[in-house]
């Protein structure tokens, strides 16, 4: 039986704690909160757990295995350090942490301390985002082109962050899982209603060294909400609209033909457009799968995919996008 | 009654013919092309017509009052310069000309020899467009924070130009038009197949003055056609999307409602979100509202919106747009 | 405190408890299932309240005010019955009954006993739908035309009763809601894969005195989920696409002109095609209006419009569905 | 050479015209149409064509081998049975006469001729409707559940016909085209605004001795267009959505699966919900295939499937329509 402790039952929290609580072999030990309104709602769903305010309650308890965080993210980093510190597996909302010397600094005590840090990249976990990966593991795609994401709606605002870390936070995330080849260099720009540096609107262009390129469109003041990836191949292309209910994933019979007869003019000059195909995706709870995920590899002893790693790498981007936000749009290497 | 000689029967040319010879007031003197099959094509179609391989023939011919240029757009500045030298009026496909400069002495002669240039920014006599222009000067949508364009197909591929010269263009027309401030710099970013500065996918942020931002995506290599811009207003926002037959333009009563109570954490904390209205527009064909819009301008001396000035000022972008691309995704000042 | 007993535990009875649970004023005194896993369920959800497997503990119980019966239609009547004549108000999933003799049964005892009986008419609760009836009542469609129904799936397959009493039985509440008018007649054609009488694909067609038609098309076979209804009116035109999030309601400014000047050829010779409107609609739980409507009919004394007299109507348009199927298609009074 | 003759030059006329007049070995020999305005038109789209108003020169004219009729169907019998008795071949609009004896007498004539007769089916002419040919005859589908079509739209109001006669007729014709079994009963419902019996919103059920259903919705009073047809089997189910342009034929992996195990009442317990796939349709003008189609049939003695008999078939299910709009939706045998 492994016993978790949530620290944090906000917006995301009572999702978490809900899945823990219904995997089998595991046991949510502790809740806590400091928000008054936030402890009596655990109270009412979970009337037999014990709530507490305090987290030292969760982090120094000997009865807890794992720790999750589901905190602002300014806390995210004293709290996981005390989490590894005290023995704990740590298992932390995205991002990891403000900076990535912090999680680098986590990555480094939990390494010594041979425990398991997991970020909350919950769309891995989707069967959308799983079946991606499958297509261009197994080369269906070929070669790729490009990776072109659009996550947009009216709001929420956020007042902590700008909406590069808040949405396209979780593209980062999607391309760092699905696509093998690493990011050299990005460029990003946007605007922000006050100029305070909290972007509303943002892009972020992330070039590749085998000449792909990525490109994230995100957005909290749009009418409509889209939630759309375009992934082009060398052989096929795919259109993910999350936003879609029958028809996720499409996967176009499409690509260029080479036609190399007489010289560059002549390139390109024509292409094939197939059939269109939709595979049919699993529904299941993508943050179900992930906290079995997270059981499965602290009793196996695997590395997640969502590790340490996987939040740095994503965290360096977002650090990259500010610096050249900062710097007029400059292209900041990686 | 005013005659049209038009140079360039490919593509794009038979849709100019065909509207000049359905104006009232106006005819066709000529038509021009030196590739046998166009030739043989523009007789069938039109067998009273002379059909002429020479474009001195149009550029010189007494009975002409304007010459159409339909022909590949390196030799727009030739056949344009002559023309109004010979006393013309000029009708230019888009890009006028492959740099300002040659546009700028365009515009100099013919303000000089007090002749009309009008480029032929198609888009601009939409229904849609005209509406959108409508609707922002009637302040309906209040100060504006984004004007986002997305334009991506599988091909066709062009060996000529990159694809921000070839569909960004469209755009830049359509924000200069549409949008009163002028923007003052760009950053550009994009991939090249072959890495020949022929551009397949590219993007580019235009900012303006007032705090605006424009972006703009367009690509060549997309699974799906998609042709879709999103334009945020403080009271209203837009969302056309050309390729919907009945409901192409949707006019969303959203907007932030600011809160001034507690500071800037509290600002921005909710939203309107009301009623949407699909105006109804008007089916015509934009070339037919264009090429009248052309007589009309020629008979009552009136400047045209799409005349060499607008050109211009979509051409120093597309200028800027190669410059930012080269310099690493840089600001290129306007 | 007005106290609700719920016999019935399995599909839809768990969202009848949730609601009157939450609702203020109102306790849920018992919850009733015979299946010992629908028990056990109820008791994890709801570990206070006595979950009881025999239904006379609820309709003979001093404590209970409500009893809402949720249990298979062919139940319905005795366990309305006995409620009743307990002097319970009642609360019935629909149909009411199988029978319209027994809803005449059922409404008979209630107006003897003064009691309130109410059948579970959801869709009637729907912001959709709610905005249909307001735009009816105040004649913004202007006379009505038709109204055409189509609601199919794949599945779920029921055994104890035909697709026509298990789908249209919804369109059909909605209907009689909306609709002042009532239906006189209807015919009805259908097929069953076992040809027993169940029918998995049905049609059903019902006439009004004053010209108006209605139509409903429900299939258990479909490959896609489809859930629209258009009305047609002689000043404006909706269409409701229940399964669309944010454009749920249509309304077209469209109609028919005419125009008398040379005798019926030249009748409807034209039509008037405006703009649409898609009026936004408050997100809120059917059940959630529906249960706080029951507990105000029963406070104030107020008749529901989904009172026994409804249930009736729709029962009568069910059965005479039936006579029609077994009597080749042909025309059956109301 | 084969020489065509086109009687009348209205609406669809000019379609005819244009679609004989680019096929090879086809020469158009005269266009006949008593409306001057028509014949005006007709002249300057074809200046070296003789353009007459008596049809008597294109059905008794010696260079003629087909006369095209594109005329109101009331002239339909006289001048397809002149056409045939001076030995020509016939193409004729849909319907091919007003009643089914008049083709009766059609067929008769062009057997003992032995001459060639084609009613203007277009839609079995587009890669839509060849392709659930095809997939219907591979057994793709596995046995047929149910045909169920949607064709309306606002307009255009017809005054010499209802409906059914408009819009049912071309899927009545594509039904016949790819289903092999034959109806053998149906019942029809519909209103009209007058009460004249043109009904302008109609609705007909089509039975089989398969045990399959037909069902057709079409309505001139449509605030929207919708052509949607689904075909459901026991292997696989199909939706052809004619206005989607890139996706208009979606084969849905989907079917009931039966299971034995405790009698009816668990049989039908489970589906099977796969991939979906769309197929890559060419695209091409139907009226292009079905024109050369006809010049092939003759040329080669092949029977075209769009002869006398077909037209019979699809005119036989009309007049039934008729009988049962007239009888209360009484069911006409076949």
């Amino acid at each position: 039986m492994i016993t978790v402790g949530i620290i944090g039952y906000g917006y995301w929290g009572p999702n978490i704690v809900r899945n823990f609580s219904k995997l089998p072999g595991v046991k949510v030990g502790a809740i806590c909160d400091f928000n008054p309104i936030a402890i009596e709602y655990a109270q009412k769903e979970y009337p037999h757990l014990p709530i507490v305010s305090d987290y030292n309650e969760i982090v120094s308890s000997k009865e807890i295995d794992v720790v999750a965080i589901i905190t602002p993210v300014s806390t995210h980093y004293e709290l996981a350090k005390k989490a590894l510190q005290n023995g704990k597996h740590v298992f932390v909302e995205k991002p990891m942490a403000p900076t990535s010397d912090q999680v680098e600094k986590l990555i480094e005590i939990a390494e010594k301390k041979k425990l398991l840090i997991m970020v909350d990249h919950t769309f891995l976990f989707t069967s959308a985002v799983r079946k991606i990966k499958d297509l261009i593991d197994e080369d269906v795609l070929g070669n790729l082109y490009y990776f072109d994401s659009t996550r947009v709606n009216l709001g929420p605002f956020r007042h902590d962050t700008n909406v590069i870390w808040d949405l396209a936070s979780h593209d980062l995330s999607i391309m760092d899982y699905v696509i093998k080849e690493k990011p050299i260099a990005i460029t990003a720009s946007g605007r922000s209603l006050f100029g305070n540096g909290l972007e509303d609107v943002g892009y972020m262009t992330v070039y590749f060294s085998n000449n792909m390129i990525a490109h994230f469109n995100v957005n909290w003041l749009s009418p409509i909400k889209v939630r759309t990836t375009l992934v082009g191949g060398e052989r096929k292309m795919l259109v993910w609209n999350d936003l879609d209910t029958d028809e996720k994933l499409k996967i176009h019979d499409k690509h260029l033909i080479f036609e190399n007869r007489e010289g560059i003019d002549n390139l390109l000059s024509s292409y094939r457009s197939g059939d269109m195909w939709v595979p049919k995706l699993e529904q299941c709870e993508a943050l179900r799968i992930e906290t079995e995920y997270l059981i499965d590899c602290i009793t196996t002893g695997k590395t997640p995919v969502n590790d340490g790693c996987s939040a740095l790498r994503v965290i360096k981007i977002l650090e990259a996008s500010n610096e050249s936000l900062r710097n007029k749009g400059q292209m900041v290497l990686l």
